[in-house]
């Protein structure tokens, strides 16, 4: 069996060199050399044991993404298209760069505290993460992590997010300057300095330049699922006040349509709703669902360039990186 | 810090014993010692080292669901509601029995030994696996492994599979039984032994038994993706006498009735169509996708008592479980 130092005596380098090389520490060797070096990985089949070395090396080349929050009650985290996207995208591009992938639900701090200590691994990505207790824990096992969608105001904090107040804003107006002005807003629990609260925050700001006073009876909060959004159409159709939807995801949209429609509401006819996402659900509802765009797999390769850069300890020049939202247009809204 | 000898000496018992329950050995160790050690692991916050337990069992307490042969075109395995369904329903459980999910695309047995060698699997689940050299690959790895939805005919292979055939022929007759006699068949490429072979079979035993002719013009096959299914519904719009259309997912079939109200093709009133899985998206569909279902969470909990079985090496008295289906009607079928 080919072993390390097979690989460095023919490549004319130390063991070291080769080491550097698997274990992805580019910048210390030149680019001929690693060339060079993963050639002859490659033409001997060598598969170095990431048991041994995570262990000599105390890391591992296991990249987790970690689920903080999100509940099996509502389908898992995997439910969403967003996430599927969104870890696709992360799982594709680690595979290329010699990494694993390790998925983990996580409720509290043991949970993770299990997960970094027996794995040792190189780097998290977290979902659904806030300021509090879980947070500092984080921060404690000081290895490399990047954030996703998190209002975690910290300046050495990697995260990745999206103009999450600019796209309820836009959705907002959009529908206001269709001429509504009762516009229900639904979406998860709203949590405080998380992505829901932005949007809503954004849905305020839209209200006020159009001088409609914010009324909080307008509020719809539960679970994300098809279920409990076609329940929550149902009692969204007994409002006849109710003109305009601003869901804060499409798949909350698409199971309001479908309630909608089952009580007999025609959109857009007697109600208008805009999503947020732009996720293939929008080309199956009926209308096609007019609504926010983000970019899932775009967060995902940004996510991954955060978490190489730390890896290889490169300076980062910006460690907030913001997303952009745009406003796709389809058949699910009408001027009244 | 807490060791394993702390807990064995508190216990009263060996450290032998103490890695057995640790190590879910439970057969070896009386039901009230299992609760005693845990209480003490549990109050101490005793975490063991799972890296280190791995080098010296050769064997890490990591499953892994290995995804053969879908590849990112596609979307990637993520991207259909049945795989996320599917892979929660397993992350949910095996994080209640001590172990980690480890995720991977595989394209070739290089790509599989990568993975074993470099991480000793506890054991691995497949989806998408023939009867091919990569599955003798699989086979000299002697661990535990699952097969999911696979037809190889081997009476050592744990398989959960679902009856394809009998979905196929029921989705078929029952548009037989309505009238259409022309009924296009859409799917993923055909491969020999493959879940989608059978439901073929099905649909040419339900014509054949209803004396239509197999007119090999009405199989339509594909990548699966909502894009790819609306462009095969512009196509199925161009032919007039296909009047009956199944879909052996339900992530095409969407896509299909997208197309086809693109084209100006009403559904069911000029077209009627019938679904694979049952999955949420049926609820969003316009009109409500008619479907045959599976259990995809079923699934998920059958494929890891089938590896907890093996890890555990309890006698296993089915090897091979086939999940039933049923249909379920909903609005996308009418009778000519």
């Amino acid at each position: 069996m080919t072993t390390l130092k097979d690989i460095a005596l023919e490549a004319g380098v130390s063991a070291t060199t080769v080491s550097n090389v698997i274990n992805n520490k580019w910048q210390r060797v030149s680019p001929e050399t690693v060339e060079k070096i993963k050639n002859i990985i490659s033409r001997k089949n060598y598969i170095p044991n990431m048991t041994a070395r995570t262990l000599a090396k105390n890391s591992s080349p296991i990249i987790g993404i970690i689920n903080h929050l999100i509940t099996r009650k509502s389908g898992g985290f995997m439910a969403d298209p967003f996430h599927n996207t969104f870890m696709g995208s992360i799982e594709d591009r680690i595979r290329n760069k010699g990494f694993f992938l390790m998925v983990r639900t996580v409720e509290d701090s043991r949970g993770l505290e299990e997960v970094f200590r027996n794995w040792n691994l190189a780097g998290m990505i977290f979902t659904g993460l806030f300021q509090d207790a879980f947070f500092d824990d984080v921060r404690k096992m000081q290895i490399p992590y990047v954030l996703i969608d998190s209002y975690i105001d910290s300046p050495e904090v990697c995260n990745v997010g999206l103009e999450d107040q600019k796209g309820g804003y836009m959705a907002t107006r959009y529908l206001l300057e269709r001429g509504h002005r009762v516009i229900a807003f639904t979406s998860p629990y709203v949590r405080r300095d998380g992505v829901v609260e932005k949007r809503l925050l954004g849905y305020m700001q839209a209200l006020s330049e159009f001088g409609v006073p914010f009324n909080p009876e307008l509020i719809f909060e539960q679970e994300i699922s098809i279920s409990e959004g076609v329940r929550l159409g149902y009692r969204l159709s007994e409002n006849r006040n109710i003109t305009g939807i601003f869901s804060t995801a499409d798949i909350l949209a698409a199971g309001i349509m479908a309630g909608l429609r089952k009580k007999g509401v025609r959109i857009p006819e007697d109600k208008s709703i805009i999503g947020f996402d732009d996720n293939y659900l929008c080309q199956i509802t009926y209308p096609r669902l007019t609504t926010i765009h983000q970019d899932a797999e775009e967060k995902g390769i940004v996510a991954i360039e955060l978490m190489i850069a730390q890896l290889m300890n490169k300076p980062i020049r910006e460690r907030k990186i913001i997303l952009p939202v745009r406003l796709v247009e389809r058949e699910s809204v009408r001027s009244l």
